[in-house]
């Protein structure tokens, strides 16, 4: 049975779940190379997965079979359950690993990434995170959905098969608790939202590298590795959910074009993209300031060319060789000549 | 230059370091192999890095020549440096990139580890730690040195010799300042160190793994990932400074020991070794509550036998597939067996 347990001196909750010992990899730890097993996320592998949750198919195709184009399922070796057994000791330091962890394909390509996908097809994608995070929500016991994607190896990814795993927390998960701290009390200050201050910084520095009336693409002023990109919603919203129809064409293509320039000047890389949004609670309740009006809702692309090694985990800083400024002129150049 | 600058969101600093961009590396991208390059690290290649600063030698052998044991000189490709230009534009969000990076050469040998080498050269490469926390902290703009190492392939490491990294850093990092917070705020509670507090529950639950009157290691109840090991001087002490002679000795022998029973159960394996200690500023004053007395350092041992991915990075949260209960029973068989 997973759990959560708190470390005091860093004031941070760890997962454990000894059951993920059991997953297998594509990849083998030296040399790199994928191993030749079947993929389990491929088209006629549908019965290697537990049963989909949420799939879009072809009209005459039956669910857990081939013929779909977008697959949803729980996770075969989940880091959190929804059944954990909480009759069982629970104190300030440890608590249920109750949660829900799921994936999603996004292709029938096993060969692929977001980059390589239809406008369309990244659009869908795209819905299919906002329609997973609605259903997570009506389950109280949940406070936050984590979005995250691990693409290539060295990125994290133990699946080469492009897919996106979406987990929801009994804890609002510390990274985005900072981020509704910090503009918490900036809204408190200037009544206005911090990241749409730090935006205006960022069109001044030109550091903004896509834009149109609804999405901008940016490689923010600290960026904590090279070539690491914000896409962020215009005007201000806290709530990815609130997120209407045709905005996630405009968000889909952004995120091609992003990724479609930093492999023209990346090559083929590894990445992690994360998904930040306001927590359920606060959406349950749309009443400022008990919702989370003062955040603002982003995606973060942070390629992986360098490792996160004993001086970023010793520190928490990051040492990024590539100025922002720099890494987003590269980014506009290599972005107008795919647009050609 | 490199440059601090000031993530508002995360409230985080970043190190923009372009010149490291420059740095060659043992490892290449895939497959995974070291190229030939002769090693600047090694014996005979003394002119390949900047001049040493300090050096354990036989008697008669010259600076920057063969004859050494251990070798510091400043990191070719510093993060940061000491003669910044800080008349340059200066705010909130933005600081010059002052402070020290240097290399500590452990051994000789390149096909090492801590673990292969003898008791006492672990308690030369400890106390030259020492010595060089103690030679920055007479610079009044550093707050603070960051020891660590990484060791392998997947722990960050770029260069396969075995070495120590020490950067001093004008602002005392995020990781420290936590820790110093929650020291703090339970101290002024209840009047004892946190850490002693978390040792206590530690023997209790049977994760100690090494004893000895003045040194234990364990593996922690909130381990981040499998096997995290932690070594802690007994009685209580705030600053690795204070460490007097005998206790290099023991210190160097529980780090051979957990290191080599590590190497047992997982066979070669990468990992992050940081120092936590207390700041400098609180080390130039003995008196309590100036001091940082209510700190405890230790040493943090990580292995990196799975990623630092899209969840870890996007939440803070980290998956820790091995309890620590578990690792801690199979540490105390291994170093049992190596003992005999």
């Amino acid at each position: 049975m997973p759990e959560f347990r708190y470390e005091r001196l860093q004031k941070r909750w760890v997962i454990i779940a000894p059951e993920r010992q059991k997953r297998a990899s594509d990849f083998i730890a030296s040399p790199v190379a994928e191993t030749i097993e079947v993929c389990p996320f491929c088209p006629g592998q549908e019965h290697q997965t537990p049963p989909e949750i949420f799939a879009l198919r072809s009209e005459n195709s039956e669910a857990d079979k081939t013929g779909w184009k977008l697959r949803v399922f729980p996770n075969k070796y989940p880091a959190l359950i929804p059944d954990v057994d909480d009759s069982k000791q629970s104190d300030d330091l440890i608590l249920p690993g109750i949660g829900r962890h799921e994936v999603l394909v996004e292709t029938p390509e096993h060969e692929s990434d977001l980059a390589d996908m239809s406008i369309n097809a990244i659009a869908d994608v795209l819905k299919t995170y906002k329609r997973r995070i609605l259903a997570h929500r009506d389950d109280p016991r949940l406070k936050y959905t984590l979005i995250f994607k691990n693409q290539g190896h060295g990125s994290g990814a133990t699946r080469a098969h492009p897919h996106t795993q979406i987990i929801s927390t009994p804890i609002i998960p510390r990274t985005i608790e900072t981020e509704l701290e910090s503009c918490r009390e900036y809204y408190e200050k200037k009544s206005e939202c911090l990241l749409c201050a730090m935006i205006r910084k960022e069109f001044k520095e030109k550091r903004v590298i896509f834009e149109t009336e609804s999405i901008i693409a940016y490689t923010p002023f600290a960026s904590r590795l090279a070539y690491e990109t914000f896409i962020v919603p215009l005007p201000h919203s806290h709530d990815y959910t609130k997120t209407v129809e045709p905005v996630f064409g405009t968000l889909a293509a952004a995120l091609k074009f992003v990724l479609k320039g930093m492999r023209e000047i990346l090559g083929t890389f590894p990445y992690n993209l994360t998904l930040h949004t306001a927590p359920h609670e606060d959406n349950r309740n749309d009443q400022y300031p008990q919702s989370c009006m003062y955040y603002h809702w982003h995606i973060e692309i942070l390629p992986r060319m360098s490792a996160v090694a004993g001086f970023e985990i010793g520190s928490g800083f990051f040492i990024n060789t590539v100025a922002p400024e720099e890494a987003a002129e590269n980014l506009r150049e290599a972005i107008r000549y795919l647009l050609i």
